[in-house]
């Protein structure tokens, strides 16, 4: 059993809160145990110049966090004056995992950015951004369709993401802080409704891993894409 | 009477939920109506240069907005890669505030970092981050006074701050984002529970005011900072 | 008495040197005691991009201080390639101040920058940027006028500003650097000709202060403000 | 057939010329087909921070690209003044890749630095990276074993990278730049040279891809390991 | 003699590879003996905001050296998010130079960017980078006119670079990097085929010299001009 | 004749103010007719890392304009965020000026930073500060010798610069701002009291030129530099 008295191969309870800010086009606050992310989907005319004229539209995300979401304080980056190589690359995962997702032609030349913002930081804080910043935009589409601005919601599919990884030999799913910490292997996946990948990023930089571990992970991700899934069907029927 | 209906001299709802993030030595979620602030109290040995082997400590402060806590989507401080003229302004503001009512020789040499993260913006954000932030500060003391870490609180007096205005002629207090637009003289006044001053900042640029208006101004203003005060101490009870 | 001999409500020497720089529109060389700042006017057409359109113009401000325009040598901000936050607060000030006196509908779409560079630094230098950039702002818009280029000097007040402050228990007038830094009650007044205000700061890091107090520094500095504007009107004369 | 007249799970040509550069510890060129990398090994004595005091060493890496070693010229990160996050998520993973198979406590408190600096670019141009900049650690531990200075080469399997992806329906292995643009499943894979994986990235972000057609990819993969690792170990022999 | 054995008039083996990297316009590889320099001229339709509508073209340049083209690593220079004045000293000369001999008439509202990336440094980088630069331009020229881009080749005159010092009381050429930090007098020449000054910069910051040895250095130097526009011609040729 | 009356081998009216500003341990006002540069010395106790511990001292220098020491603005390097190169270019020529005639020994583990601050620019900028940063330099070694912190002062010879350029087919001196503008050839000369070179940088950017007119350009010059060291004497001897 984990230190949480989780079962291998359980999420922490997953808390999907709709509207959470006032002012975006669509707003949540996701928790994946004590993880919580405020996701914030913003609308805009326009497009990024590479797509001007084209007809279709672009989504991007920003994921942040709060200096004292963790630990101890980490130095703020606007302060520091430059984002970090995982700042970046998180905020790439999160808007290439959306964007797999929307039919950019009936979204037209608009951009859609989402805000992921930690507030508290638990472990996961990228899966939870994928899995709340889409229940984000999700909201922000059915505003438009609902105002007219839009004939029908772009979204064709699900996403959700979770973490999975291998601590004291034991495929674990959706791992907190002190499991992330001690994980020899660590995975994350991307992935749709209907079990299809959209992106899969495993490391084994402790201990390389062979191909039977491999879908072993997978195996175990898949339930937590489930379960994420479910909580987002949820949140949205409200 | 004022569009939310509030008497000139009357306040927005003020809540503070004291524990609102599980890391920070002190945190509070800070409301004053629809306006709402993370302030996180992060206490660290060692001081800056200029006072190392003084004996004595420092409280500083960092204000930042999420980009879409406003109506519409700013681009991240840390995106532009420097912090504005007005994050930068707010933070020295609530630093130099709190540092009035600590006893920096009881502190020792620690520094405080009191992080001010608006997460919705509906005016008052820097006032409500000065009263949060105290708030923050006190309980972060309090948890190491518990611990044996530090002999007493080093904190020697409440301090409350809050928005003044003139709008549509009439002189209102907590001014929400309506109202801060529409006003055309513009006061922050930051005090202690017994009335004294600890800062004043009046702004007339679109017309300027007499002294007869600033003294009405303050007598407003001092029945905000009871209100406030009467709330940090309610929330500091708990 | 003061350590220079001052009495308490005395200014230092002011003087105001025009068209001291040969190539902006207006330029002074204004000096309190040993604070010398050069204020340069430099006049364009257009205007930032919010008031594209408009017909109206604006004015804005730049502070800076030689690296060794104090006791010790201050790194050049281009150096460290950021601006501080003590910069952009007095940038803003200045420009806050020096629009509050400007019919933007006269000037049109022009931008007035006022560059307020201190080679000498004794105390007071935002205050004397103020009333420097007052003036220099005054010559370019009467250059303007005599060209033919604007039918009148959209100026409809004098302003100046001065600073106030509590030093060993006394009220004194225009500190200088070594007031300044005994000071416990530090105040700035942005005033008009006729004893409007414009801004008022006032902090009381050391010690809070108490409305009567506030009362007899208001009265100081407006001593001070009158004194200032009179040698405004004297300088404009020439 | 693809259009350069490869087999669907056929490498292009790999060169590896060594000691290309005279300087560094390490040095390499390594082609595959036309995409060229230089990887220089630097070692210094010292760890970063966290490491000091602990006995172990560190290896990290640099990726860069000549403005035109690409079809169109890009603006220098230098002179944008930052990196991309393109850069800096291609270096995390070079980094991570060798230090997976790196005795730190042989290395001792050293640290390596591997600058992967792309000449020309036809596409695979991180998985060349991690390839030659094996081969430059190994030269450089070589080197500090063959001067005394280390007792054994810290290095205890051999890496290489790969990419493979979905073109047209097929899953070809090492696309180049051709291949890639058209690729609508995308997958990088590092592994050692007993087939286990030290790092999976793959991304549909076109098109999800479901279990069967990753188990297939990783196959191709697989392939172009060996190959990759039978070129170095050709070329260390030298 | 010198220690690798060449008189002091004579230059290193200068060896120029075109058509290095296959992307540019022009591509080249220089040789000054251990320095080498990639020297990629890129052409692009349009000019900076200064020239638009004035039918005449730019050429600029930027200097780069790999981190470790020296005995001891550099940091980047992106990663310092920064360029030295170094660099942009060197980056300035070489544009100056070859803007000398180019006729921005008959090359109309192009703009030429020669990028000069160090990947070996043995002493006199900035006059290889000139003098292979010159190459890739003429290159990239001859390309546009053989594609009918152009009506003729804008160059109208050859231009090289060389390092001319007083090395033990000796006037040396082409100073190695051993030779260069040991030169009491330093100077850099560039110059036309008929001998003819585009630039001078002499330096004698240990010991200054007088025009004698001025006179001296600059014979000297205009063996290694004629030399070098030798090896361009033959390079030309091919 | 001149525009502005001048024989063409005659310099500008030199005006050297001493102790111009109050707190630099040497400061100094150099006019070279409209030109008018601040030039402050700044002397620290310690040196740069590459010079610890080894009993010599540094000299560096600073160039800086004000925004608007020239006909138009230019925006502010600390509000861009960087230094030009041309300034870089500039601070790096001063500082090696004036370090070629300071004993580093006598000086001892002292740092001189000499700022000079442009505040009205008619051509000659760089010029103006090394003969005005050489009087600042050598004053406040001067009140080192006087107060006893140094046993004499480490200037081994004077120094001083001055532009000569071809205009109009004549070789003319100490270029103003039109004459500048209009040059085919320019070069600046650093040189000592007794006529040797310390630095010649000279550019046919708009035509290449022989040695004859270096020689020529050379004879003006030195003209220039005894004009030049005859004001530093005379300015020194008060």
């Amino acid at each position: 059993m984990r230190s949480d008295g989780r079962r291998n191969d359980e999420m922490r309870l997953i808390k999907i809160t709709t509207d959470y800010i006032r002012y975006p086009e669509g707003s949540v606050l996701i928790e994946f145990g004590e993880t919580k992310v405020i996701c914030n989907a913003s609308v805009t005319d326009g497009v990024p110049p590479f797509l001007k004229g084209s007809g279709t539209g672009w989504v991007t995300a920003e994921y942040s966090m709060l200096p004292r979401a963790t630990h101890t304080r980490n130095v703020r980056e606007a302060q520091k004056g430059k984002l970090s190589g995982r700042t970046q690359e998180i905020s790439r995962l999160i808007g290439r995992s959306l964007r797999s997702v929307v039919d950019m032609t009936k979204l037209g030349e608009r951009t859609v950015v989402i805000d992921c913002d930690v507030i508290q930081a638990d472990g996961g804080t990228r899966t939870a951004s994928i899995s709340g910043g889409f229940v984000a935009l999700y909201l922000a589409f059915e505003r438009l369709v609902e105002s007219g601005e839009m004939e029908e919601n772009p979204i064709n599919d699900f996403v959700a993401a979770v973490s999975v990884g291998l601590v004291n030999d034991e495929v674990v799913l959706d791992l907190n802080y002190e499991e992330d910490s001690a994980a020899t292997v660590d995975m994350n996946v991307v992935a749709t409704s209907n079990g299809e990948i959209i992106e899969i990023q495993g490391t084994g930089e402790e201990r390389p891993f062979d191909r039977k571990l491999l879908d072993k992970m997978l195996d175990t991700a898949f339930i937590g894409i489930k379960n994420i899934i479910s909580a987002q069907k949820e949140a949205l029927k409200k």
